[in-house]
Formats: C-alpha cells, sequence, structure tokens
C-alpha cells in the first residue's frame, strides 16, 4: 500500500509501530499511552476517533469498542524526531453524563500508581466499576 | 545487581527499558517522550532529576547536561500495565529567567508539529536558538 507523505514521515520502529500519548484536551491530563501502526494512525486521522494497535491481540484497536470509552480525537501532534505520537482527545463514555473515564480499571488515567517511598500507591478513585464497563 | 522491589515490579520491555513522557507539573503540558533503563529510573528517584537512557548513544543521559534544560521531578507515576511511566517535573533553564524548554530545538515542548490537512506544521515558537542553548 501506497501511505500519504505525512504517514511516511513517521519513523516507525522495527515493528511497525509509533508510541502514542492521549492527552484530555480540557484538563491536559494524560490519560493513557498506546501504540499505531500506519493503518491505525491513518483512520485516526479519518475517523477523528483513537484507533491504536494492540500489541497483545495483534489487531487495529477502535478505543471504546469494548468500554464504550472512544475517543474523540482534535489534534494530532509528532515530537521533535518523528518518532512519537500526542493526541489531544476528548474521553467519552456510556452516556454524557458519564464522568471521563481512560483506563480499563475503571479510572480517569491510567497513570493512577504513584511513587512514594519505595513503594507504587494506587492514588487515583475508581470512577466506574469495570464489571459495569465490560458488560 | 539486586535491584529494589518498586524497580523490578516495572515490566521492562526485551531491551530493558521503559517508556517515560515527562509532564510539565504547572501546566501540565506534555514536555518530552524518552526512555529509562533500572539504573536511569533509580536515579531519578534519587535525585529527583530526570535521567533518561539514550538510545542513539547508548548511555544514561542527565537530561540537561549539555543544555542546562534539567528537570525536577515532583512525581513519578506508573500507568496500570506497569509499563510506562509518566513523570511530573518542572523545566528548568540557564537561570530563573529561562522560559520552560524542553526540546532540543529550543521550543517549550518535543510535541511542535501538528497535523493540519495532510501535512505536520511547527505550531510552536522556538523560544531560544539552540546553538545558544549547546554552546
Amino acid at each position: 500500500m501506497n501511505w500519504p507523505d505525512w504517514i511516511s514521515a513517521v519513523k516507525w520502529d522495527r515493528d511497525g509501530l509509533v508510541p502514542v500519548i492521549a492527552q484530555e484536551r480540557s484538563s491536559n491530563d494524560v490519560l493513557m499511552f498506546a501504540y499505531m501502526n500506519r493503518e491505525a494512525l491513518a483512520k485516526t486521522a479519518e475517523l477523528q476517533r483513537a484507533v491504536y494497535w494492540s500489541r497483545s491481540r495483534q489487531r487495529l484497536w477502535v478505543k471504546g469498542e469494548a468500554s464504550g470509552h472512544a475517543q474523540q480525537v482534535h489534534e494530532i501532534r509528532l515530537d521533535c524526531d518523528n518518532d512519537v505520537v500526542l493526541l489531544k482527545v476528548t474521553q467519552l463514555g456510556h452516556d454524557p453524563a458519564d464522568p471521563s473515564i481512560a483506563c480499563h480499571t475503571g479510572r480517569h488515567s491510567c497513570f493512577f500508581q504513584k511513587l512514594e517511598g519505595d513503594a507504587w500507591q494506587s492514588v487515583e478513585p475508581v470512577l466506574l466499576d469495570p464489571q459495569r464497563i465490560y458488560k
């Protein structure tokens, strides 16, 4: 397949992937981190919805396909070395009243473990029981 | 070497590295992305200064050692899969009056290229000429 120049401008790693940071536009919070391949990045730009590459399942993963927690994409950014992507997103939920939940644990952000002394402590609340997310 | 439990709790990749996002504490801006090995993470926690692993130079890289743009570390966070680290930092400069410059191009953040239509556009200003940073 012939990819457009802007896709080819990304420095894809040896697995054909690029690391991706998803940041919430309203709060600037870092929500999660994942990977994309060329197809995932192309689809993300096309749909304005975050589409990642699941390394564990080895397939495209439309964020929210199982959880309902899709991500509306407002901006796609690339770093100075062309090898990391940053998305500015709105974290969507099951319904408009849902709090912003990006993590499969039911938390706002995946980065809820904080180093305190010499131990990782969970410091962010679970907003929704994962059993209610993945029905 | 016997690493402490909190270091061993990180899921290190096949190269013994973990991806790291550096986020500015005051603004929540994502400044940069890099990697750490076990020693870099241990030193970061010990010094409360960001120490990365330079993949290109294959050695520890104390952020700011060449540029003067060191990073004071306030929090070290780990994601839900234990395989990505997030630092909350204050970006330091040559002197207290320096603007916050994390990128080697002299910009605030490394993520200054934005996808507009089908092209990456530089949308953030150069705050300091790199020739003045790397003297």
